[in-house]
């Protein structure tokens, strides 16, 4: 999906975080989304390495940084940027939505240092689930960011502030539009098959005698406007076809078997 | 940010949950994200209501409706996709990145019904933390979406899981893109402005004895580069102009008073 090595250089700063819980969950997204760095500023109990619900998330918590202050969890970093709900107004000069900050971070994350193999760091950092980051802490960022959540709700849980985060990291919007287009593309059954189906499904509708009870001049275009509109792709239009013509034997009743399925249903 | 009434037509299914907390937790990423309408299908605990972690939830859990099966949980939506981490080879043929997907639901949410007032409810359904959405679950969804996460380590936290689901879903890329762009039109700024504090920071440098412990013939070039690479807006400038006309008084130590600041330090 994305590369692996994309948040290599992602430092997550968790500022102050009450419940080791959260830390778990933080580390778990951390994990699922490939993120192995995490930091932690003053944790408030000590014990988050055994946190329980941090499913998959025991790499990523044994490797741990602590560190007494914001400044020095973030020193080798050069860009900082800070997680809000952002009640606050004074915020908004330099405030973005997620998806943008994304874009910077990403741009920053994916750039090579001039002649050196390093690239840059970047901080990602998230306050206490109580009262966020302080305005010293906010200080301290580039940028901050905040999830679009509605105005009436907008404090959200701290380990799904990090997923949500870094799930817009990583996913790979070229790659949507690809399978979009893809999905546009995808082998639409031809009209040689639209029109087996619809001659097979006629014979069907005649043979139960569903089209005497339903007299109509134009049958046979209501029929085929019927099937068009089903948007059969191809090999959907040969099950329905042969399901069909099985279908047709049946009601029939003849001796004369029907022609072998050329495959299984589909699943 | 997005319509209030976006997602007032999607259903978010969970089914067979086993820990309350985490309907709690999926409940408050409902309630941050503007979805009301959650639905259960076997809950184990029916203790659900009281989930402590769902600070906000509260009414999003009040009005959550109980279904035996998942058939019953989708039968007035239009369109139905199911969650999976996809191990599984088999489910490959109709499974797509969630970016990809929220645009199929979207199309959904937002098309009006032919000639009617009401739009198409659309069902989102999260599996067991345990084992997922079974194959006969999975047979219910027309498509199957798939968060964007490690080989590794694929499965999430449920109720991080519909976070960044529901993130995807709101998150408005038009809205960023325009952030984007005016971004790079901030106010820059103006050629004057920048020379207006190039001159003074020389005046500093020179009155400092700066300049005469680093003699170079091109003082004044490299000075000058100096600050066009600071890529300053227009109201910093300004600031930083003053702060050096102020310095450069005291330097001088003259008796004439600095010219007023024109405003306060910016935030």
């Amino acid at each position: 999906m994305n590369s692996p090595a994309l948040l290599d250089n992602l430092r997550v700063v968790l500022v102050a975080t009450r419940n080791p819980l959260n830390i778990g969950a933080a580390a778990r997204a951390m994990s699922n989304f490939g993120c192995t760095h995490l930091r932690l500023v003053n944790p408030y109990d000590p014990a988050y390495r055994e946190a329980r619900s941090a499913v998959g998330a025991a790499p990523v918590l044994a490797s741990a940084e602590q560190f007494s202050t914001v400044a020095e969890a973030i020193a080798d970093c050069a860009l900082v940027v800070g997680t809000t709900a952002a009640g606050r107004r004074e915020l908004h000069h330099h405030l973005c939505t997620l998806e943008a900050c994304a874009r910077i971070i990403l741009q920053r994350l994916t750039r090579k240092r001039a002649g050196r193999r390093k690239t840059w760091h970047v901080a990602l950092l998230f306050g206490s689930e109580k009262t966020g980051l302080s305005n010293e802490d906010l200080s301290h960022c580039h940028w901050l960011l905040r999830i679009p959540t509605r105005a009436e709700h907008r404090s959200m849980n701290l380990g799904q502030a990090v997923a949500v985060c870094l799930y817009e990291l990583v996913r790979d919007a070229k790659a949507a539009t690809r399978f979009t287009r893809a999905l546009d593309k995808a082998e639409p059954a031809t009209a040689g098959e639209l029109e087996r189906f619809t001659a097979i499904l006629t014979e069907a509708l005649r043979h139960s005698g569903f089209l005497d009870r339903r007299t109509v001049a134009d049958a046979d275009d209501r029929i085929r406007r019927l099937v068009r509109r089903l948007n059969l792709k191809s090999r959907d239009a040969d099950m329905w076809t042969a399901i069909m013509r099985q279908i047709v034997w049946k009601l029939n009743a003849t001796e004369t078997p029907p022609p072998p399925l050329r495959k299984k249903l589909t699943s």
